[in-house]
């Protein structure tokens, strides 16, 4: 018996989200299609983070366990060959039998990519959150350093969502910067709430706006009260840069 | 009776080229569609090219004539309104009765996107031609300078595509220029034949590959013989960037 840990880059756009759906094309049940093919058994796959419709990956990690043939070299380039172009399989590790792509992750980071132009790109519409007025980049960047520690974001948590265990988490870093004419959030942690990051970035795009002062970052955390945050940022900006494990430390931290 | 032109944008991938198909989902019948809904009657657009599916563009001219209710500066957001969003007007002008946004074109540009990268980016794959090896940017910089001027690129007509009357095109400018990960080839001419800038593409990454030299193109020109010229590069990475006409001179031109 084996056990792999696979790194997925996917273009979410055509996905109904990560996880397996009956009748709905999924990343996740696209990816046990194709290995159990591969592995000429009935492959179940756990993914790391399940990411929504409409919300794409750079680095998403899944594992998976199973008796089979093929080398496990061959496994990315086999698979690949087999899937859409919308979703590749970047790399095949063997790992231990207790290691788990999701319990044992130390923490995630994601992208937002906000356009902030007045021309919209239909190029690029499934790609970023496209904003015409103006944003004010440092203001977003003083709101961003808010974040950063162990915090309850209860505040960033979808109303109506399911309760988690606990609303607290541990942000390492959080920032704005400039790429091209995109303004990218970048924000890593030891976990996100569901719908923490695009709920962070609606309340930054308040802010940018000049609608909210950069402070208010900080009283909207400590009313633990999600009608205090700014709206939901839609699913096409947000990107699953990385999962980190031990050993494989998100940038410095 | 009015005459409009309009200036339109659009993502090539969900459409089966520009021109209108029965049963199929093409730019053209999308645009008549909506515009004959807006102006109660059965609108016939004529574009200024008619590009291929998968192509994109940012700058493609249609012009229509009619008799309707709605003042032109309302069409663009009305139409926009009832679009899907990978197609996009982004002017309407009149103009006189006796304008032909195809006859009367005095040029056109094209880009064309090479990604140059090892890793393949999946966000984009329906937006540029992935080569992996690195490619000479000088050397195909090289190369184009030989299309300049006015000449016969018979050459770089699809094979078994329909004869046109002429294959003498007069190219204004043509470069390659870096921009971020990707190479552009930017192409202004007064004309172009079925499939010649994706030929001549093809025809520029062999020679960024080192298979040919720089100045084979001189000869390939020469020889007004399709076998002797490139692979055809794939619609993906090809964009309408602008028609131009009397008075709207692209660039220097």
């Amino acid at each position: 018996m084996k056990h792999l840990l696979l790194t997925i880059t996917y273009d979410g756009t055509g996905f109904h989200g990560w996880q397996r759906q009956p009748g709905q094309r999924t990343v996740q049940g696209e990816l046990e299609r194709v290995l159990s093919i591969l592995c000429r058994d009935e492959i179940t796959i756990a993914g790391a983070s399940r990411t929504d419709a409409g919300v794409h990956a750079y680095g998403q990690r899944a594992g998976f366990s199973g008796e089979f043939g093929i080398p496990v070299e061959k496994i990315a380039y086999a698979a690949n060959r087999l899937m859409d172009k919308d979703v590749r399989i970047l790399e095949v590790v063997e790992v231990s039998e207790e290691f788990h792509p999701r319990f044992d992750a130390k923490g995630k980071t994601y992208l937002y990519k906000i356009r902030n132009c007045q021309e919209p790109d239909v190029m690029l519409r499934n790609f970023h959150y496209h904003v015409e007025k103006p944003l004010d980049i440092s203001a977003m960047q003083e709101a961003a350093t808010y974040l950063v520690g162990e915090q309850d974001f209860r505040s960033f948590l979808a109303a109506g969502g399911k309760e988690p265990e606990t609303t607290i988490r541990r942000i390492t870093r959080a920032e704005c910067y400039l790429e091209d004419a995109d303004i990218v959030f970048e924000v890593t942690g030891s976990g996100f709430l569901y719908n923490m990051v695009r709920i962070i970035t609606g309340t930054l795009v308040e802010i940018g706006l000049g609608k909210r002062a950069p402070a208010e970052m900080k009283t909207i955390i400590e009313s633990r009260d999600r009608r205090r945050a700014g709206h939901t940022a839609p699913p096409q900006g947000l990107y699953l840069k990385e999962v980190y494990y031990e050993g494989e430390l998100a940038d410095e931290n």
